[in-house]
């Protein structure tokens, strides 16, 4: 049996004059199991409870580094209430930084605290001034140069029987005293947390990207040709003009033929049916392979390359599962579970079975050769250019396997990012996302009711959660057509939208059906698209005047120029008197942009309701008007007070998108008026 | 820098193949930091998320250990829901346990599921039939005897070419086949979670004690003579006939002569004057002996073995300060600090100073000394038979040092119980409660409305904090006379007591000024007491009429009498439409112990309202009457339903203490009825 023991009554003290006490930092994941989570540019606010016997003074520091570097820095921490304090440093680079917390008994402090009331209560002091001497000598000998000197004399001053006594008591209490030896602190007994806690710093996309999901071979200019990388190449200006800036394809690899799934997930495949791109694998090769008919590597070069061209990152799947057909099987079948007969076991649920798909396994003998391989599958597309992976399914395959690729893979690629696709228990996810997902999917498609989102996101932005989890929503995926898009029409789609772009700093649709509101299900009570495109090529029009492709290139451009939709870590809910409309804000934490969205929830029926804003918080001044300038629209309204009212048309636009505007001239403010 | 770092990303991967995860295991303290509590014969119940990459089943086991011993026992979890598994085992000694938790992919289990759908769906078996047999060929190698021998026959069978399929099905999902599985289950690759956790057992006194605080200098059964320990045996049938399972005597030592304070805290003492008894050490001796008026060595002794034979533990003060007289004082001047001029640092809180008191320096550099001497201490009272210790301001003596003494005390006297009796900030209560005091004294006193009372006893006792903090509470002490006692007369002391009886499972009054309504303060806005007992010797008589003493007998018999109030983990507040009322319930686990109480937060006036119980949280049945015996007069009422009528006069008794009797027998209830 292995484990660390933890012996709490077997204590050995080391130095008992140590007697400061620190416990309670954040952020701190699961005891600093795992890194919390920041973009380069962040300030990562840690704080701490300390506290010692007694009632003398403490003074603290946040201790911080970047992983390659031995040396820490320091930065002061302060004292908040309630023995907690605050401390802060930016994270510059990309990659991990070490922080922790020291704190000691500051005798200076302390005795000049003491030291201020007795001269207040006009106490004989001549003993205090000696004691405080005392500790400015030591203070003195701590430092050098003019500081040392400077101490030197506060210290004769304070000695000196020459000086009146309220002089010499001026002296002692001097700020500038203060200041320097706050400089010079004695840390002989500091106390420093027994851990160092991780903060894992991504690039900014990681916090905030808008992704847009597509199957390359769709993209053909002519109905009924399947389409190729060079036709992806084509569509990257459409793309563009909506303001996506990750473009995510389904899997481009060569598509399995045993067991192939025809349309509509078909038992049997026609000679025509190009199946699953999630099967993957064929003679053609496997997970480092173009499927022939969409392209070269090269074509695939290219599209990386010209999709940069138009401020665009190409996403990859990830999706690690094999067909019959993939050279896996021949190559290594002792990565896959044998059945008596010899065969391989295909993916089961029982009773369903997927013989088109082998699963992985991760319990094989030569799992070290397996990881390996894996890993270089992701380092091949990192070569190619790509940084953002989707993975398919990854609670599906073991955890650590998993936290060890992510983390080698960030050895060389430190801007690598990687999106969970898991839908699945909440424990899960959460795993998923302490162990190095950058990036989560969420219950989000399920979340409708106000109830729901407010509970959900309140859940996921303001706990512990938004330490390491980044979700990521989508209104619909190929696998999700939820029943509010099914039955809402376009104005579920556009009240959707809003909500995942608006509550999601990351969010994303998968197009051309969304823009186009695609929303017939295989069968009633199934989420499954009718003549899914995951087993067909589509030809989509995207002309057709009932797109969305404007609406959603407006929003995004929201999303661009206001910096409060870029994070989620200050989202806030706000009561509406009318469960159909939910109301929220997000901010900068300067406050300087500060963004309020209504949204109807109610696709059918025009609704209307009295919000009414958390006015502190906002920082709006409640004697004061403010503009509320509805960025959809352009339209500007005259607020005043906490409770306005508003009223949302599904038949026109479902939502409105407020920037809140501070302050406004009014006539008082003119000079002649004061 | 020392300090553990935490290497989130140089992952090293010994066994790839372990796919199970454990997180989130409760209790745990600080992440492992500290034990939790319990008391002998209590049951813990651990719970930890557990799970594992895709389908497959999973088992668990709690593993446990007394510290002495090197194997652990096992106990099976339990599933609950959303990944939640939950398992208990037993404390029967006093000392320390460990415990971790243990979890593995069960393929057998994972097997059996899902061949059992496939039987269900009248699928084709026959290679998952040999699959089966497989395994438990495999499990029948890992049992011996018959265990062995029933597993090769239930392989022989899932394998029998003779047998129709349906039989062959039969045998393996036969139930005593999965229970020989489970005893013989493949951990090759089990996880087991990283840490030991602690929990630490006392003896039931530390959950459920009822103390009495007594001067032992005013027991004289003449006023104005100086009572004696000789006196205090005298006093013993007075306090057990009240109830009362520990009598803490404010400290007996010596007390100084220099600076030594008058009645009232009088800066000047005279001649007759008989000192705090909190200001410790004089010629005659400092914390090992007995002040020469109460007695000998030998009386202490005596008092201990008679207050034994009443059921009653002397619990003795530890108050670690010094007079100027103490002898560690010339003896060891290195334990306390110098002032410029030599002298003594006497205790300040500038402007004040505390001139008959010196504090001990514990950045004294001979704390190691220190150390062990104030350890002695303890011992030495170990040695004359004392158990319990009331801690004088144990968060102005370096916390270091507690933990370590409390650890090293323990050790020899494991049912050693320290109460904490520090009136501070919240972190620092609940650090010292960490670190090892078995009980700690609490801001009841002022807590008074029904709102602060139900806002702090949640927190005490359904967050975290009721696995390391044992409330003990007190509605008066000689320092704290709260102005709700000052203004409420009677019926205050009488509510008071209620609530600390009931709500805390460890409570004490300060006596007899407590059960004689002593009330006056010093002064307005004062919490001292006028001619505090601190100051002088005080003489009271027990027998006045007012006396609550046999309230308070009575209150205590139920204390004893019901199980339910012997424990602080079953609170739960029940609404009431009046804000002077409360109402709150505890109840034993199994329900077969349910107390409710009700109590008028107004001293002055007669208050009624509709209580609303938690039906189904109290085992009530809503449908059916219930009886609530009410145990202060012994009255018995009919209630029906969660809402019911309480009326209190404060004129009278001010509190109600209802014993819940479940089920009430009624006509239908007869055989002719049915």
């Amino acid at each position: 049996m292995s484990g660390k023991r933890i012996l709490t009554r077997n204590i050995s003290i080391k130095e008992g004059r140590s007697r400061v006490i620190i416990e309670g930092i954040e952020p701190q994941i699961d005891g600093g199991a795992f890194p919390a989570k920041r973009v380069v540019g962040d300030r990562v606010t840690v704080e701490a409870d300390i506290f010692a016997d007694g009632h003398d003074s403490l003074s603290a520091v946040l201790l911080y580094r970047k992983e390659s570097e031995k040396q820490w820095t320091e930065t002061p921490m302060t004292f908040l209430v309630n023995d907690r304090w605050r401390g802060e440093f930016q994270v510059t680079e990309l990659g991990d930084y070490y922080y922790t917390v020291q704190g000691w008994v500051d005798r200076f402090k302390s005795w000049r605290h003491g030291f201020a009331k007795k001269v207040e209560a006009n106490q004989e002091v001549s003993l205090d001034l000696l004691s405080g001497a005392d500790l400015v000598e030591l203070g003195a000998r701590r430092a050098a140069g003019d500081d040392r000197r400077a101490l030197e004399g506060f210290a004769k001053a304070m000695r000196s029987k020459n000086a009146g006594a309220s002089e010499q008591a001026l002296r002692a209490l001097d700020d500038g005293l203060a200041a320097l030896m706050e400089k010079y602190p004695e840390r002989r007994w500091a106390a420093t947390y027994g851990k160092e806690l991780c903060v894992s710093v991504d690039r900014h996309k990681a916090q905030f990207s808008t992704w847009y999901e597509m199957f390359s071979r769709s993209c053909a200019p002519k109905a009924g040709e399947h389409g190729t990388l060079k036709d992806c190449i084509a569509r990257l200006p459409y793309v563009a003009s909506m303001g996506f800036d990750v473009l995510y394809l389904a899997p481009v690899h060569p598509i399995g033929y045993s067991f192939r799934k025809g349309k509509n997930n078909a038992l049997a495949a026609s000679r025509e049916d190009a199946g699953s791109p999630w099967a993957i694998g064929a003679k053609e090769g496997g997970h480092k392979a173009i499927h022939p008919q969409l392209g070269t590597l090269k074509d695939f070069k290219q599209l990386v390359t010209k999709a940069q061209e138009h401020g665009i990152e190409i996403a990859l799947d990830i999706a690690f599962q094999c067909t019959p057909d993939h050279p896996y099987v021949k190559e290594h079948p002792e990565w896959f579970r044998k059945r008596p007969d010899g065969t391989i076991q295909y993916a089961e649920n029982p009773p369903k079975k997927y013989q088109d798909i082998y699963p992985i396994d991760f319990e094989s003998d030569d799992w070290e050769a397996l990881w390996n391989e894996l890993k270089s599958v992701i380092e091949f597309w990192c070569e190619q250019g790509v940084r953002i992976f989707r993975v398919d399914n990854p609670h599906t395959k073991a955890f650590p396997f998993w936290e060890w690729v992510i983390a080698e893979i960030k050895r060389h690629y430190p801007d690598a990012l990687f999106l969970a696709e898991a839908f699945t228990r909440p424990r899960v996810m959460y795993r998923l996302a302490k162990i190095g997902f950058s990036q989560s999917y969420t219950y989000f498609a399920w979340r409708n009711t106000k109830w729901e989102l407010t509970q959900y996101f309140t859940e996921l932005t303001q706990s512990e959660v938004r330490e390491f989890f980044r979700p990521n929503l989508w209104p619909n995926t190929p696998d999700i057509l939820t029943e509010y898009l099914q039955f809402g029409g376009r104005p579920a789609f556009m009240a959707r939208l809003v909500l995942a772009a608006a509550l999601g700093a990351n969010y994303g649709i998968y197009g051309p059906a969304f823009e186009l509101c695609e929303n017939v299900a295989r069968e009633p009570g199934s989420e499954e698209y009718l003549n899914s495109e995951k087993y067909e090529i589509k030809h989509w029009d995207l002309d057709r005047p009932d797109s969305l492709k404007d609406f959603i290139a407006r929003i995004n451009r929201i999303r661009r120029e206001n910096r409060a939709l870029q994070s989620d870590r200050y989202l806030r809910f706000h009561p509406v008197d009318n469960d159909a409309l939910i109301c929220f804000s997000k901010q900068t934490e300067d406050l300087s942009n500060v963004i309020v969205a209504v949204v109807n929830l109610d696709p059918h029926h025009s609704q209307s309701g009295w919000v009414e804003l958390s006015m502190k918080e906002l920082g709006l001044d409640p004697q004061q008007p403010f503009q509320m300038h509805e960025l959809l629209t352009n339209a500007r309204y005259l607020w005043h007070g906490a409770k306005n009212f508003v009223q949302l048309n599904p038949a026109s636009v479902p939502a409105q998108i407020f920037r809140v505007r501070h302050r406004l001239r009014r006539e008082q403010d003119f000079d002649y008026f004061l």
